[in-house]
C-alpha cells in the first residue's frame, strides 16, 4: 500500500478506486469475488457485500472494512468523493467498463460527476504487481515446483491410444492431491497433427502411435500461479522432428540466457526470435516470447517485439517460444523465470532435453 | 444471426461491434480467446489472429474469417467503419473498457471518431442468450445430468475427517472423467462451521463429525454450464438444524413452483424470499434466488428482489435460496430450471430430502 501511495502521489491524485480482484488482493488481501477498494493518501476502505462479511474481517489488512448492498464500486466512489481534500480518483480505464463509469459517476453528487474520475496511466497497480516481493517469490517458486512435480507424475501416463482429456483429467487431479487451489488456466494437451495449434484444448482424442505431444499447464498456489510447457514425443522422432525441437530448444535457451534486470523485454524476444529465424522457422513462431506470471497468469510484462519495458529484480516471467506447422507438428517449451540482479533464475526445474516415450 | 439483426435494426444501428467471447462464440461458433466480431445488416466478420487460424476456419459458421495482427477488436472497428451505409456501430458498455473504446475510436479515419460507436442497450446480445433454443436446453440438460451423476458419485466420499479439497478433487477429476471440459465455476466444499459462508471453497479442513456440508458445483459440456447445490447432513440433525432445512427446502420448492413463463423475476425471488421471512429467516438469506445460467455461469436474467424482467420459454435460471448463521451453520439448496409455457421444469434431477450420512 505504501508504494502505492507514493505512485499516487508522484501521478497527483488524492484517491484511487481500484476494482481489479487481483490488485485488490495484492493490496489488501482480500480473496472474494465482488468488492472495491478505496484509498486515499491517509485511508484505506475495502466495499464488498454481505456474502463476504465474515471472510473480510478475516482476510483484509491495512483497510477498514465496510459492508454494502448496492454494488461495491459505487459506494467506494461515494465514499472517496466525501473524503475531506479528495477533489478527484483515479480509476484503471483498462479494468473499468463505459457502463461502469458512468454508474459511478451519475451516483455522484451533481457537482462532481464531471472530472471526479481520472483515468491513471495504465497499467497503474499492476506494474507494482510486476515486481514481487520475497515472500511472493517463494510462493511462485512453490507453486513451479508444484508444476514440476505434476510433470512428472504425468510422464507415465502418456501413451498411445489415452485420451488428451484423459491425461488432463489426472494432472488436475494430482494437482488437487498436491494441495493446488485449481489450475491457472485450461490444461492444454495437443498431440501429433494438433500440436500444431498453440492453443489446442485436451480432447477425447487419442495419443498417436507417434508424435510430438505438448501439455502447457499451470497451477494456483496460494493465489499464485504457475505456468510450464513441455514438448515429448511418442516413438522414435525423424531427424526433421529432432532437428525442429533442438531449434525451439535453443530459441528458449537463449531468450532465458538473455534474461536480466535492465535489460529490455524486446530484447529478450528477438533472443528467441533470431535463434528461429535463423533455422527458418520465423513464421512458424506465431505469438511473443512470454508474458509477466503472479496473482493472474497473464500480466506485465509482456515479453514480445515492440516491448520497451525493461526488466526489473523481482519480475517474474514465462519464456515459451513455440513453432506450429499446420498438418505437421507443434513444439513449444516454456519456463518460468524469475528476474535478479544478475540474471534470471530458471523457477521451472524440469528437464527440457527431448523426452522419448 | 437473424435475431440478432432483427434486433439492431429496432435499434437503428447498421452494424455492431462484438467482443465478449461467449456472445461471440453464441453467434457464429468460435471457442478461441480472442477475437471480435463485426456484424453488419448483410455481412458478418470474426477477426482473431494466427494462433486461431486452424480453430477459426474449422468452427465459425455464419461469418467471414479474417486473420489480423494487432488487436482484433480495432481491425474489426476499422471494418465496420469502412463498409457502405455503416455510418454508426453498436456496442456493449459493460462489455467493454474505457481504454478499449478510446483505442477504437483513436485507429478510425478522423472524421469518424466523433459519434460513430454508439453504446447498445444493456445487455444486448446476451438477451438474446437467455432464451434457449431446443439444441441448447438439451446440451444444458445433459449438463445438469452430469451434474447430478457427479453427486451420486460424490456422496459415499463424504465422511468424517475427509479434507474439503480432497472431495473437490474427485468431484472434479470425475467431471472429466464423465467427459465434462472443466468446472463451470470453483468448486464450493464448505463444512461445519464453514458452511455458513456462502461461497467457501474448498480447503484443507476436515469434514466435521457432524455437521451440514454445502456441495455447489458445475460442469461445462459443449460450452454449457451446470449449476448445483446440496446440502446433507453428518451425523444425526437436531430438531432446530432439521427445521431450517425444511424452511430452505420449502423456500425453494416455492420458488420453482412459482416459475413460469410472464412471471416477473421479482416475483419468484420474492415467492423463497417470503417463505424464509415466515420463519424469520428473511436476515440469513443474504443473497438473490437465482440467475440465469447457459453459455456463462451467470448471465441474464437476474432472479433477485426488484428484478421486472418476465420469464420467457427457453430461459433457464437457478432458483438457490439459502441461508448462512455465522457461528452455527448454512443451507443451500439449488436447481437448475428450464422455463416453459406451462411452468417450470427442473433440469437438476438429484433428490432434495435432507440425506444424513
Amino acid at each position: 500500500m505504501g508504494a502505492l501511495r507514493r505512485r499516487l502521489t508522484r501521478a497527483g491524485l488524492p484517491g484511487l478506486l481500484v476494482t481489479h480482484l487481483p490488485d485488490i488482493r495484492y493490496l489488501c488481501g482480500f480473496t472474494g469475488s465482488s468488492a472495491a477498494l478505496a484509498v486515499t493518501r491517509r485511508n484505506a476502505r475495502l466495499f464488498t457485500d454481505g456474502r463476504y462479511t465474515s471472510q473480510a474481517n478475516e482476510e483484509v489488512r491495512a483497510a477498514h472494512v465496510q459492508i454494502v448492498t448496492g454494488p461495491a464500486a459505487v459506494s467506494a466512489g461515494q465514499w472517496l468523493a466525501a473524503q475531506p481534500g479528495v477533489t478527484m480518483a483515479g480509476f484503471e480505464p483498462a479494468r473499468t467498463t463505459v457502463a461502469e463509469l458512468a454508474r459511478w459517476k451519475s451516483e455522484l453528487p451533481s457537482g462532481l460527476r464531471r472530472g471526479f474520475f481520472q483515468a491513471v496511466p495504465a497499467p497503474f497497480v499492476e506494474m507494482l504487481r510486476a515486481v514481487k516481493d520475497e515472500a511472493e517469490l517463494e510462493l511462485m517458486a512453490q507453486a513451479a515446483l508444484t508444476g514440476c512435480k505434476l510433470f512428472d507424475r504425468i510422464l507415465t501416463l502418456l501413451q498411445p491410444g489415452i485420451e488428451e482429456i484423459e491425461i488432463a483429467a489426472e494432472l488436475e487431479h494430482q494437482a488437487r492431491l498436491l494441495g493446488a487451489e485449481g489450475m491457472s488456466f485450461e490444461t492444454i494437451v495437443a498431440s501429433g497433427l494438433r500440436s500444431a495449434m498453440p492453443h489446442g484444448r485436451a480432447t477425447i482424442a487419442p495419443l498417436p502411435r507417434r508424435g510430438f505431444v505438448t501439455l502447457d499447464f499451470g497451477i494456483i498456489h496460494k493465489g499464485y500461479c504457475s505456468d510450464m510447457t513441455r514438448t515429448v514425443f511418442l516413438g522414435k522422432p525423424k531427424p526433421e522432428e529432432r532437428k525442429a525441437y533442438g531449434a525451439v530448444l535453443e530459441a528458449q535457451e537463449t531468450a532465458v540466457s538473455a534474461v536480466a534486470a535492465g535489460v529490455s523485454c524486446a530484447e529478450v524476444d528477438e533472443a528467441a526470435r533470431g535463434v528461429l529465424r535463423r533455422e527458418g522457422l520465423a513464421e512458424a513462431f506465431t505469438h511473443s516470447t512470454g508474458h509477466g506470471v503472479g496473482l493472474e497468469i497473464h500480466e506485465p510484462p509482456r515479453v514480445g517485439a515492440g516491448q520497451a519495458t525493461h526488466l526489473a529484480p523481482g519480475m517474474v516471467i514465462t519464456i515459451e517460444p513455440g513453432i506450429y506447422l499446420a498438418g505437421k507438428f507443434g513444439i513449444r517449451i516454456e519456463d518460468m523465470v524469475a528476474v535478479t540482479r544478475s540474471g534470471g533464475q530458471v523457477l521451472t526445474a524440469a528437464p527440457k532435453t527431448l523426452i522419448e516415450l
